[in-house]
């Protein structure tokens, strides 16, 4: 497949140097600010040190890419909320065109499903979305294997940032703030934390799993949601005691979506440690199945991504 | 899809009790001596109850199966070692005659694999496997939907009865032979425990990994084998003063398969607890991929068939 990528963050840079092991090769490559583009395939290496050196991936205009030869958009913009744009937009204009979508971009699934939904409707193109849930976990495909019709709930543990602070405060006895910059130091908080450690990361991470076993119908406003600031340390001190832990759990399930900090077994399936996401799933008939494993990163994501674009053949 | 159900045991029974739950239709189902055939699809509860008081299913011949109006043969009879007969030529009749081909029997395509897919070739039907490995879990769709070659190893623990007597020796600091004992009282272990404490059954499994994983190429004859007869319980104490059990391990990789027991961490990934199953994948851009629940049962492995029937449509 031909893939024009929207985004040159750490996912876009992945799905550019990795398309090839996959058998498919990028054709329009775009910053917010710059596009490359090359109907033959791009050569990631040249595009990816131009990008480092001087923060534009090509001579083109961003806009270059929706009139190039490509069979899938990779949506790879960075995630916003309420009409979640530009994403929606990109997504449309691809879809108009008879065009797939990949989604790695959240938003318009999260925020904006049954438009997308009824978009991929009027198109010749499909909508896929496994890299925007769990980074290289495949929880998307395991649904859509099991069916949606046979799964009664989804929770999971689904923001490696808020997993590696409350591990770290359980394991040190070290408090909310030390970790967080303790974190921020290791690249694994982003400055702006606010995303991950208040719950809206997960919670759209859950709305999106809504969407897929309901059929639509989610919004994060639909969410009930609640972050990890205000863990006290003696709190995890307290649950330690007892053989438990606190993770922060998003839930997906028929009536609606929870995120919050829960009590959980120490050493139990859900106590996934560092930067690790799980995600369980509980089954009408095979009880629960629980999948684990890196939930983001360039590469695992861009696994997720090419992995999607694979399945479209 | 219209199921012809070979095999009466507990997974072709809950494949007959949820077929209709999945959309489909049993119209013969057969255990060794009888068989029911209606081509309007069987109602299951008087044909499970006769099966409970008479143990047969119906007034047919068992060959009157293949004759039914089927698309799907369901292969649930009992695994078997090196030609895996009878049940591999029921395959070979079900493919011949152009119908698909889902199995729960691990024999045929542990013992035969290349066997299996050669008379795939030639059939308009498919073959497929899901329930062979892991039970509910969804391992195989897993490995098909990252691509095979993004995978450098399969490993885990795949059998739930070795797994009970290692979790009950290590809790209890009981020996071998009493464990096994209160696990065949709990119907956990059958009473002639072989095939499952002597890593046969696990074998079976990762030889269907490594098949999948490499195209072909394994059967039981090319892996090492050694089961937990012989683990001492001091051997599970000493693990444990350094933080660490046993499990038993099985491993696929493209130089062979491998299963014993192993020494893993106590609180780790692959030390599951009772009769759970787990799978790591190792993948070559995404890191680790774990995938556990429930590796046997019926309702449990009837999922996987009904999930493999589903996505023949």
């Amino acid at each position: 497949m031909r893939l024009a990528v929207l985004g040159a963050g750490a996912v876009g840079r992945s799905v550019l140097d990795l398309a090839d092991d996959y058998g498919h090769s990028v054709t329009a490559f775009a910053d917010s600010g710059s596009a490359a583009v090359d109907p033959g395939g791009l050569v990631p290496d040249p595009v990816l040190r131009r990008k480092e050196r001087d923060d534009v991936v090509g001579d083109d205009d961003p806009e270059a890419v929706f009139d190039a030869d490509y069979d899938v958009l990779v949506e790879a913009t960075p995630t916003t909320l309420g009409d979640a744009e530009p994403g929606f937009t990109h997504v449309r204009r691809a879809l108009e065109a008879d065009r797939h979508v990949v989604l790695a971009n959240k938003g318009p699934v999260a925020e904006r499903y049954d438009d997308l939904r009824a978009l991929e409707r009027e198109s010749a193109g499909e909508v896929r979305f496994e890299a925007t849930v769990g980074g290289a976990i495949p929880v998307l495909s395991a649904i859509h294997d099991f069916g949606p019709d046979h799964i009664t709930a989804a929770r999971g543990v689904l923001n490696g940032t808020a997993n590696f602070v409350l591990s770290r405060m359980a394991a040190e006895g070290l408090d909310y703030e030390h970790v967080l910059r303790e974190a921020q130091d290791l690249g694994v908080a982003e400055a702006d934390p606010t995303f991950d450690v208040e719950g809206t990361d997960a919670a759209l991470k859950c709305v999106i799993l809504a969407n897929v076993l309901n059929g639509g119908g989610f919004s994060l406003d639909d969410a009930e949601v609640e972050g990890i600031t205000t863990v006290p340390t003696s709190a995890l001190d307290l649950a330690a005691e007892d053989g438990r832990t606190v993770r922060l759990i998003g839930e997906a399930r028929p009536d609606g979506v929870r995120v919050g900090p829960r009590l959980v077994p120490q050493h139990g399936t859900l106590a996934v440690s560092g930067t690790q996401n799980i995600v369980q799933l509980e089954t009408t008939h095979a009880g629960r199945l629980n999948i684990s494993g890196r939930g983001a990163g360039g590469p695992e994501t861009a696994t997720a991504v090419l992995s999607d674009v694979s399945r479209l053949e």
